[in-house]
């Protein structure tokens, strides 16, 4: 049987997964890009030897990282998606009717076609008249930007090599500058079991920034330590908070998750003090 | 570098975790124990080629598997712990301060004795003055029993071979007879990422037996699936809400984790209507 072994620069469990067919593979001009097929998942995508998404989850993390924010703004019109060449994310926020604008700036062109030609259903909603792709570096597209979008999203690869670049407060201050007065920001921020560290790290650099800052977690089979989470800026709603009342139809996120994915307070406290022992 | 490969029956990925050191090795009249030394997880148990518990992160799952049903009853003073031999659940159970009995029932004796011997930590509620060891099958000892006892807990194996019989309805019967009138049972039931169909199937036999079915989940990175489930039968307490006001000292449960913990009502319905589309 072939096998795809994870090489997760952190995760002290290595995943790996049985391989019915390789259907792509080519070093783009960024990284390495593998789709395979899987019994259980279907197709993968792999970028730099790390699951990026499979067909059957991919919904749980795209659901999750775009609704919380575009729930808790009054009125979400002007969004960027930085990353997420895939287009899943991009998927989930053109979901809601408020938006009219969404700039989705992704560096490795190829991963967009890639995505087109092997994950229909994800790659659906970048042909959408509201969406403009633009393949070239986040920090420079929101760079000198003036308060005029609403939600940013970053939908990277994992904190090592050069998206990097998209967790120091040079970036998070340019995203800032970006956003409305209501205007929130998410990213990833790896897992609460492997990487606590980096948790509190991206939690740390977005409280120098941003006036409020919060966290809150999906369960993930296919992202190294699973009990993964998303670090949210905002200029001034609480993210806790749901302000809209569209229903969006969604297979995972609903207003219950919503509040509940958020880090208990006092646990959060125990966390960014420091007092977390696992 | 030496690897330990998990079999998990079930699981679409498989998890490998570096050997530092094989501390035990040993055929019980059960099953196969091992016993291994990893640089992040500290010494790991695995039975049957599936890890049981890790020092690192054991008390995720011995958390949520006693305290929720624990206090969820007024005044538990009668506990039966069927399985978890390694000791987690007694040591969380006997931290509430009404029990006045636990009936610990493990049918491999050499477990204890390797968790005695390897996890002094996990083992060490076993010789509390209120716990009695009895080795021998679970379903024997509540077979014919009689409403005297308040919370039963099995902490067994995978759903498969000889740990497939705490998963019956005649076993599920037994339970049911042994418990006074706010009794509670919980036992694990899989992954809801890899196991829905699992998971749909304990809750409905528990449904066939039980006058009240609940389901919560835990994240837990060393479990295939990780969003792990828990299934709750109960006589009359609802298990969501929290009847008892004591402390408890833990690391990951609280009061807001045991209600954000169970599915939300919506998504539970959808689940048992066979809605859920993941």
């Amino acid at each position: 049987m072939i096998k795809f072994i994870e090489k997760d620069p952190y995760a002290p469990i290595q995943y790996s997964y049985e391989v019915s067919k390789i259907l792509y593979e080519s070093k783009s001009k960024f990284q390495n890009i593998l789709v395979f097929e899987n019994p259980f998942f279907g197709k993968i995508l792999v970028l730099d030897d790390v699951v990026q998404i499979t067909e059957k989850d991919e919904f749980f993390y795209h659901e999750m990282l775009a609704h919380v924010v575009m729930n808790a703004h009054p009125e979400p019109k002007k969004v960027v998606v930085i990353g997420g060449g895939d287009g899943g994310t991009v998927r989930e926020v053109i979901k809601h009717k408020t938006v009219e604008k969404v700039y989705f700036i992704e560096i490795d062109e190829e991963v967009i076609q890639v995505s087109k030609k092997f994950f229909p259903d994800v790659a659906c909603g970048m042909d959408d008249s509201r969406v403009e792709i633009k393949c070239m570096d986040g920090a420079d597209f929101v760079k000198g930007r003036n308060s005029d979008i609403d939600i940013v999203i970053v939908d990277s690869t994992d904190i090592v090599g050069f998206a990097k670049s998209l967790f120091t407060d040079t970036f998070f201050s340019s995203i800032k500058n970006c956003l409305t007065e209501n205007g929130l920001f998410v990213t990833l921020s790896e897992s609460l079991h492997f990487h606590k560290d980096i948790v509190i790290g991206v939690q740390e650099t977005m409280k120098s920034v941003f006036p409020t800052v919060d966290l809150y977690t999906a369960p993930i089979a296919t992202y190294g330590g699973n009990w993964w989470t998303f670090s949210v800026g905002s200029m001034k709603p609480d993210p806790r908070e749901i302000l809209r009342t569209e229903t969006i139809e969604t297979k995972y996120y609903c207003s219950d998750i919503h509040q509940n994915s958020f880090l208990p307070k006092e646990m959060y406290a125990k966390l960014m003090a420091g007092k977390i022992v696992w």
